[in-house]
């Protein structure tokens, strides 16, 4: 732990970030490591998390809590999604981590209700961990090594994010919900309005948002580029916690009165009306009215981005005594078993299936792409957080971001509406929702960890589908290597390492998983890259970005497939944060353009020299290095921004390499 | 229709034959035609079923009833299952045919509720039409292009079958069910025990088997190899009628007190106990006492085989209070949206979910190996019809086939467990279940028939993933071709073509599904059967098979896509009979040996020499042949079966091929 406690500004991230700092100092910009409290994994993720524990040598977690979740792959086409199963649940009696069982549903909410702790670090391989700030916790997505690392008790190393302090004020307006708020934290800022940055919500607004609506706000911090959201741990988090029979574990978490943000920002609650963001991007956000009339096909409710009771109820409200329109699909992804237990107790499943409600498992199915994939081009309204390209599933996907109310009034007229339109067509008011009786969430698809003891004679149950990691290589001095792919600004890690149902049973399988890499930009990327890499000797591949480089999901798989297919070096002009972390992970050498007009100059297909590379990357070097087109006969300044700690990391191949160093050193797990 | 009235035997089977003979006489082997009432067609088999009424240009349908089902592919794992959903609900409307929606269920059970009526003749695209005996119908599961002729108002064209009477006495005991009883049947008698037969249950035993019991009695005559199931119309249908709403319906269809049956049978229902198919075969059967024990991973509930509201109810009130054990998946799977809504408003389906059940949308799913594939070798009990290597989607699969009773029992302990012995250690009473209120299946998710000038307007929705119909050229008169595979016996058509998540998008992209054709059999076969079909000429190849050819799914790709990839010729020694008619109608000559003893002469590889095949298919031509293998010098007798309808199919290279010279002819339809 770090002595004397640091100066903070006085907001809830401030007094968190301070409560676990133990390296670095709270300087924007800096790097910081915090102790970690609890981790999630969810089961895409989370069977590298697992094989680099046991690679690691770990014996048992260091954290509080950590918890294993199965939601993404759980259609199982083939035999590969029920064998990671049974090897996650194997691994979580070995290593101490609790297990939910496929159908228990989607880690987000479920860990806010099973073991959210106001005041607590959480750090989670999936993107959307950061919905667990709605409880004034400080949770952070990041890549399955650094989840890894963090249940063998290393510190998380974080950039120290700016706090933006966003104070909502009013209150919402009928058939204005919270999916709204963010959606117009979307509109107003994009998909890159709060990189290196933590929201940090207050104001009197926040007395009318429930923790799970607060949810539904946190959870998409992660689409604006946030290194997570906040909220204080206040009544309503209290009353959320008492509901699920936890209230002991509530303690307050709120900013001084004094807070001092780094940034600052109003929303008037009662000002906000209904919004979607169009295809292909969360950052196309209109008002709904603008776009009112266009054929909807498909109407999709849940995810981890409206997950609530209140959600489905509302929906389910809505639909009663009436039929979807006839050309629509009208899908309901159930959160999880327990949201499902209480809509068939209060009739508003039953509901749901009388208007047409095609209902699926608990989990997250289409919001991953699994399933519920729409017709090529035809509008698809969904609660979901994203909708980047191909991300349903179908190649050339028209898929639109919304709130249950805009989902809902569109699948009844079978065209995209204001719910405020349809309400007044038909002479209907908005019903309230919030009186459901809701009974706490029980623990029975949960196995707790085994004692010590027995745990430690647990086997992992290793099905033919599970490869090893495969052995990375250092870092050379000096290569000569060509660019295969040049991408444009906003690359999503969906485009690097597409998910779906094709690919995402072979997350276990790394030679078969590489095979789809960057397929969506170029269907010739795998075969050149593996041709280039199997040339022998210092060969390999570098691929350069524009802006925002690995925006989305937090896959780790989209830094390990193209290094497996020899990407060595990435050059961009900038990086979303969590991609970045992974390409050092796996011991990719992640550049950025002194000049951005440098992007310009380098066509794929050029070759690059680099050399110096060892220089470059010890301890106290300067950063830059100049890298030269042989083809082209130029030279580029390019720069890594890679902390002391990191450096040595890529030289050594990756984050694997480096802890079987440390373990065959015999410091494993320390 | 026929002049004057057959002489019949009595059976109710002989009484609706009797009533819809348009051709040939009702003598056991002869081809007869039968005039067809109804036609059920699901999405799997329905989008070649519509491109074959478009390519016959049929204005309307001539059936009194069409009705096409989503069921199959409804996972949507990519865009071509809702591309597939959007052209079959527009050739619907085009050809005056109901359209069931995806989520309303599966077709067997809705078709029996919505639009059963003892009496009627139906024809279904789908192996397990023969469900609709349940009710009193003559109902038969046969390819697509058969039923796009019934459709078209041509008969339907069967090989008479005997009937076996099967007389039932006693009252089933405690634990035991409907599904026992089909399993005694499929113990006794194997897979291929009821081929070219009507199964006809009479009896006092009737009196305790609801109309639903009777369906998954009647369903499961499918993996017997029967023509067609067939139980009376008695009180017991009247009852059924009445509850859904339809009793004007009814009409008394029962067997004459002096019928002579063909064969006879009898089983005394108090003697049964619960029985289980073991791995991979629906004939496999033992006690389930034989095999307790073994551990269970994954029990299923649900499909064509158990879709009674009593069986999810059973499971249900078993699992009340109670938690499945924790390595099991439990899976359920609804049979339709009316029964959701009676499980939900029952507060049966609360109790799944509690007890951990991971509930999926209605249809077909694992049951056609749409997810829930189990791991490798683990065993999954499932109340499915079918256990054929493969078909859960999963390579190495270990499929039991059981009861809802022996299922649930399973899943709760953990092990493969008699509902008799689990009962006695739980000190657990059977449940009654039959007093659930239930409520008539609503048409809210059915789209009836458009008016015939509105229909004649509706153009066909057609996505970029609807391939057009391959053109298939003659049948040569001479040849010399490869055996490009040998097969044993009892090759099922889902091992010539898969279904399963992989293979199933592709049902209406033929070049694409045509490179799974055998490939569980030899991965090699579809490129090398493409090759040799692409040297030109008369090439092509030979299959050379077993007993009971092509059993299993009535699916006409089996037939299809092997023909794509140049198969003109299997010579095997007997055929399923649905198989052997879709090898017809897409213009393979399916010969059987007159020794069976030649199978062992004939090897992969060898060359053979046919001629004079024109003349064999001659109206009245004799159907014996001579092959000669020039590789091994010999010569083989061999015969078709083809009755004088199907010649002149097969020479012209298939109904597709014949119906387009019919529609240039001006006779289309007719």
């Amino acid at each position: 732990m770090a002595g004397s406690r640091p100066r903070t500004n006085g907001s809830v991230a401030h007094r968190i970030i301070a409560d676990h700092l133990v390296e670095g100092s709270m300087e924007p910009g800096e790097e910081i490591g915090l102790r970690i409290d609890q981790t999630l994994t969810q089961d895409a993720t989370g069977t590298l998390v697992m094989q680099e524990l046991e690679a690691i040598g770990l014996d048992r977690v260091r954290t509080e809590v950590s918890v294993q979740y199965v939601d993404h792959n759980i259609l199982q086409t083939d035999e590969r999604n029920a064998e990671d199963h049974a090897f996650l649940r194997s691994a979580a009696r070995r290593f101490g981590v609790w297990y939910s069982k496929p159908g228990n549903g989607v880690s987000h909410p479920l860990h806010m209700q099973h073991f959210g702790v106001p005041g607590k670090t959480l750090a989670g391989s999936d993107s959307h961990t950061c919905a667990a700030g709605s409880l004034g916790m400080f949770a952070v997505g990041t890549g399955g090594v650094e989840v890894a690392m963090a249940m063998a008790g290393h510190p998380l190393r974080i950039t120290m994010p700016e706090i933006w302090g966003v104070r909502l004020t009013g209150e919402l307006p009928d058939w204005v919900s919270a999916k709204d708020v963010v959606l117009e934290m979307l509109r107003r800022h994009g998909v890159k309005g709060a990189v290196n940055r933590v929201i940090e919500y207050h104001g009197p607004g926040l007395a009318s948002l429930t923790a799970m609506d607060r949810h539904v706000i946190a959870n998409m911090g992660a689409e604006l580029g946030a290194t997570t959201s906040v909220f204080p741990a206040d009544e309503a988090v209290r009353d959320f916690l008492r509901s699920e029979g936890r209230q002991d574990a509530f303690r307050a978490v709120t900013a001084d009165r004094d807070v001092r943000y780094d940034l600052v920002e109003e929303i008037d609650l009662s000002g906000l009306e209904p919004l979607i963001a169009r295809p292909t991007s969360p950052g196309n956000v209109v008002p709904v009215r603008e776009v009112a009339g266009a054929r909807c096909d498909q109407a999709v409710i849940g995810s981890s981005a409206n997950p609530g009771l209140r959600d489905f109820a509302m929906a389910a409200a809505m639909v009663t005594g009436r039929q979807t329109a006839p050309g629509v699909s009208f899908d309901v992804n159930p959160t999880s078993r327990d949201t499902l237990q209480d809509l068939t107790r209060s009739g508003a499943m039953f509901e749901l299936i009388a208007a047409g409600a095609r209902i699926h498992q608990a989990g997250c199915l289409g919001c991953i792409g699994m399933g519920q994939a729409p017709a090529t081009g035809r509008n698809s309204l969904r609660t979901f957080p994203r909708n980047f390209p191909g991300r349903s599933g179908t190649e050339d996907d028209a898929v639109w971001l919304c709130s249950p109310e805009t989902a809902t009034a569109s699948a009844l007229t079978g065209a995209i509406t204001d719910p405020r339109d349809w309400a007044a067509s038909n002479g209907f008011a908005r019903p309230s929702v919030s009186a459901l009786d809701r009974e706490p969430a029980d623990n029975a698809m949960l196995e707790p960890p085994l004692p010590p003891e027995e745990a430690s004679r647990v086997e992992l149950d290793r099905g033919p589908g599970i490869s090893a990691l495969p052995d990375f290589d250092p870092l050379p001095d000096a290569m000569d290597v060509p660019v295969l792919l040049k991408a444009g600004d906003d690359v999503s890690t969906d485009e690097i390492s597409p998910a779906g149902a094709r690919a995402l049973p072979y997350r276990s399988n790394i030679p078969k998983l590489a095979d789809f890499t960057f397929t969506r930009i170029d269907p010739g990327y795998p075969r050149l890259a593996a041709k280039q890499r199997d040339i022998g000797g210092s060969s390999g591949h570098v691929v350069v970005g524009g802006d925002n480089y690995g925006q989305g999901s937090s896959r780790e798989h989209a830094a390990l497939t193209p290094r497996y297919l020899g990407l060595r070096v990435v050059i961009a002009k900038s990086y979303a944060r969590i991609h970045w972390q992974n390409l050092a992970n796996f011991g990719v050498l992640a550049l950025e353009f002194d000049d951005p007009s440098d992007y310009d100059h380098i066509q794929q297909g050029d070759e690059l020299h680099f050399e110096g590379l060892h220089a470059a990357l010890a301890p106290d070097a300067e950063p830059g290095l100049v890298v030269r087109n042989t083809t082209r006969h130029q030279s580029y300044e390019v720069r890594h921004r890679l902390p002391e700690h990191r450096r040595a990391t890529v030289r050594a191949g990756g984050a694997i390499a480096a802890l079987a160093a440390e373990v065959s050193g015999g410091t494993a797990g320390g």
